[in-house]
């Protein structure tokens, strides 16, 4: 159980471009980042409007001198500095993230960038090997895979507990763009329009969460072809899509069926993962996530919670609350941005036996997800065939 | 409300095909029958042992000498009877309903049989000719439709409560058939094998169920085409399907998805249904029948109880329980007993006027229950390819 | 599990008091009773307007010259008769119920009751007395307690699977009282008027069927002493109450707590019982009969299914509908009339070995209702005082 | 929306008294403290093993010399400090709280403390008037109360929406003490020790939960007269309770019920809320913290979910993560701390017009807790009679 106690060598001095006062996100990744003793926050480039971001940053105790008007900025003045910047947060739309994300990384910096990561597969294996020469981490944002009960489901696959994994069943929707884009607001804007965006809307937006926490949950287990049938519902939207359904095949028999949707008028469901195997199944969602379903056929259902004795200790070992005590999405963050911190403690000393074993969403995490929108834009192009994936 | 007063002119002297005591279905056939003064059961062919059958049917109340060895025996011998039986509930195998619902028919007796109807297409037509040349109504078990939830959803889409209809979600999973079927018992041997079942398995067993409520919740949109990829993860099963997923184009330009598995291990939820409107979406379960989910877009999440004065009135015209008090399957089979026995008792009098407006799950019902499965068999021959909808 | 075979010597034959087409609970009886063989309709006095009632019992299938004016007029004609009535369900206000009961049994006939019983527990012995003389059965309709999971508690129970019981938790709230009586209908003002409803509202009304639903589940605890706090929000409902709380203590140290409404508003959970003891707790309700929650300390909570396997025998022997099929009410009261059948078939025998090991709710089980109400109204009256419970 | 910007001038020292490294509150406390810039850890006296505390202290970001041995260390180090602690939080077994708080507000320091507040009225009384002298805030830590819905709550009940209250039903169990105390850890033994948890047990440590949280939500009716009937099901835990039924009665004439347990086996629901009023109810859990249900009779139930747009704005101004997106109880307490850090504030400021219409658990709100125990005390040791409210 995690208690707050600092587990690497001394805080990281971090830095975040974007998630300033406008911004959606920016708190998720101030309220994960600031616990545990793991990252002091020092500077940022918060707004497009450096005055407003000016404001802001200091509001949430950044010195004036060191809330800067853009990344450049950013990137330029801290390394005048001693105590410069270490690590940087991306939290800006999609089609900034490859270049701020080089130029960070150029400078020597850590990098923890939002999802989907970039437009591009061959972007994120160049940036790959951008990190990789310079002995860097790229975390990825993930922020629904530091539930407690997520790394439960992990261990019980991995135990056999489900036997052989024969179906996935996964989803993510709410309808907040049921009605039309008239008078949308900025967040809305860039997320619709493919040169913000990139070659998805929910697929990227919401679906990259959906496929990143099967691959968690499942990593023994691959994708061999999938077929996606996407819409834009509110034309406008096109050729994104507003809802997408994608079926995969797997490298071993199992079957996966995968709906993420913007447009599920009311529905305040968020995620949904069913995970079958010839023995048992387990349900998990992120609405509710301190309780996990496990079905073994011809037995009665059994509901796990979060922080009780009997739960893997995968699982126990990063809880917060404690049992009975809800988690919220901050404390998933929270995991998140610990296990990013630690990766890149471990970078720092050089520590690559703790990196193989380490688990954490980093560059390959974020390439895997690009890639699979390729495949899912790929597959739609074609007319919703199948495709092989690669 | 239904109170049980009779509203045909008379009782209709019944008998059944199968549905003997070692069949899963007989008795829920005999519940919903056996209300509202509607069917006397009068004769019957319970059983391939004719002497267990005898034995069960003076056990339920049916004399000695009008239990029968076989149909054709049943409906010789009743022929010959001047109360002779006027209607023939049909609770056997698949592959036997087409013949026997022809002998009856050819006899001048109307039908009741259970799904899916028959084989092909070609001999529902054919067989629905034969109905209309001798003026006979066949009715189908589709057991699930008579829940006046179920007629709730299709008043609030009729009445445009929805907006245009965008999504179909569709699933019926259970996992009874997770292991393998070494010392299976008859009910599913006869289902795996295609010369019994037919050229399906859980598509014909289970999926025409949620076929069909979606023509009764949205008789205004057809399929254009659909996709339809199954798996039988028993092999032994194959080539008929324990799993498959289904995805269908509406002429509206709605998306469809249907899910039907009888290897979901542990799952006890039966059936989901969600239908999403540009306005608002509905959402029920047949496992909680009493309850629908109906969600605007913006609004709090509404609940809503069967029984209650705030429902339509197609609702409230079917309910037999009243608010607070459960109904259960038996009392949604009593519900669909009595609207055939009305098209019967139409039928009988010639009132083709109220067999317009009557709704009932007919021959024409069934029929397109059949043509949906030849569609996602043609799909899943073809690699599970999108196959347009005839 | 059940499928309608019927388990007595010939069905019995069997008249109504009340239960008309205006009254709320004539079509549970008959639901109830005409299932398995059991009972044949074969006359009644359905209504106060003998008129309307004979309508009424034809549309039932009832001779238009056995629909009688009143009770008296049944009793006297049908003793007339080689083929005469049998047994007799009262379903008619309370007030009625003793004097109708007496008539019945002084002719000969068994008596199946509406709850609760009467008035008094003096009533009740001298009407125990009474059936005791005469050879016959006297059965209450707890409605509720036929179903298949109320059995399960009950093994569970016996079976030690709890440990000792150490609390009680029981409710029985709905709000279709919550706004005043003006303009109500005649069930409401019956049952909220001391003369006709008895020396309470919604204790006798909904909290009978907690207490008798607890004495099924845990025969061997019995109360020592009760405080009952009762009000009347409506104030013309008083000295009735339409809220009330009782607080029980067991002769085993076990501590139980009942909470009866009719002005929860909006509340349309129904009944919800839970049973702890030292080892387990196991959950149920009406609203959802088909699942009991069983959780034992420092394990995953598990979730059990009517009609599974893994159920107990005396679960599974009264399912109807088997697994994954919803029972409903009706369902229910099938079980408890086929239950009472079975005892009036036993007396009729003379089979007092099987009427000693036979579980129904009889005269004893009405008595000590009635005795529950006189314990809550002296305590109530007393200033919510604790009384001895006698 | 809360976005982490501070609300206050700067960023008051912060202290803490217990919480160390095998507390099970300390980490609730910094998580709850260390977000919006309202809190810097400067110093503790975390443990009674001083060493083991300092080692703590450190790994949690506080330096080694400002990591005390006790309490009066603390307080007399810190005083001679120009940047010395200005208010400190007491995480201690409960009869610790009384002598630690006056202490420091003695040594001119603002206090946060624990729940159940002191033993006694009187100590809570002398302390007020302490806290008065000095100018400085008391703040006590029910930590349940930041929940953005239980403010939904209260302005829907403020607005009339509910109509007049008439039924509170509120629950707070647990069976984590289903089993006896042999071999228990440190945080049972005090807490069933009255030397140590003072007067009693879950009344006092999860039932004052349950009472501020009405009095939250219902700060206009007020008890006359309460009954509290409590047992020890666990014998040598008596003469405290691990089991109690308090019934309430109100000056509107309102009717409430409560329940703590810590021996309800299995039960995982935690807390539960319903206020039910003359319009309609309303019902929350901590367990599902994100939904509260709104029920008006003779409507469609109502599922309101956190963070949309339909709330009342004081909802809304303390939700931190948004609609779709968890809340945990990290995030309600991060609401009290900032509430008392704005009290803090203002106190400094001297601005009493913000502290007459601030929000926030202080040392009245503890008063009245301990209040309601010594209330509950009188009547469970008077026979579980009633007992006038005083």
């Amino acid at each position: 159980m995690i208690n707050g106690e600092r587990s690497i060598e001394r805080p990281l001095r971090w830095g975040m471009v974007g998630g300033g006062r406008t911004g959606q996100v920016g708190y998720k990744h101030r309220t994960g980042a600031q616990r545990d003793g793991t990252y002091r926050l020092v500077c940022g480039a918060f707004d497009l409007d450096a005055e407003r971001g000016r404001d802001f940053g200091t509001k949430i105790g950044v010195a004036a001198d060191r809330c800067y008007g853009d990344f450049k900025e950013l990137i330029a003045k801290e390394a005048g500095r001693e105590d410069g910047v270490e690590v940087v947060s991306i939290a800006t739309p999609n089609f900034t993230h490859y270049e701020i994300t080089k130029a960070c990384l150029e400078a020597g910096l850590h990098v923890i960038c939002e999802k989907p990561l970039f437009f591009t597969v061959a972007e994120c294996e160049e940036v790959a090997r951008l990190a990789e020469e310079k002995g860097l981490i790229v975390g990825v944002t993930y922020g629904f895979t530091g539930h407690p009960l997520v790394h439960q489901m992990a261990a019980m696959v991995k135990k056999g507990m489900l036997g052989d994994i024969r179906i996935v069943d996964m989803q993510y929707t709410h309808g907040f763009n049921a009605g039309d884009d008239v008078g949308a607001g900025e967040a809305v804007k860039w997320r619709t329009n493919p040169k913000t965006a990139g070659p998805t809307f929910v697929l990227g937006d919401i679906g990259t969460h959906l496929y990143y926490l099967s691959e968690v949950v499942l990593p023994h287990i691959k994708i061999e072809k999938l077929l996606c049938d996407r819409k834009a519902f509110i034309p406008t939207r096109a050729p994104l899509e507003d809802h997408a359904t994608v079926l995969m095949h797997y490298d071993n028999g199992a079957r996966g069926r995968l709906w993420v949707s913007s447009v599920n008028a009311g529905n305040m469901g968020s995620q949904r993962y069913r995970f079958v195997g010839s023995k048992a199944s387990i349900e998990w969602s992120d609405s509710h996530p301190d309780q996990l379903i496990y079905e073994v056929q011809g037995e009665p259902n059994r509901t796990l919670h979060h922080g009780m004795p009997y739960l893997e200790e995968e699982s126990l070992a990063c809880d917060r609350m404690g049992a009975l005590h809800t988690e919220g999405l901050g404390d998933s963050w929270a995991n998140i941005y610990l296990w990013i911190a630690q990766s890149i403690d471990a970078k720092r000393r050089g520590d690559e036996a703790f990196l193989r074993d380490h688990h954490y969403p980093g560059i390959q995490a974020g390439t895997e997800g690009v890639r699979w929108l390729e495949n899912c834009v790929r597959s739609a192009d074609a007319g919703s065939a199948w495709v092989e994936f690669n």
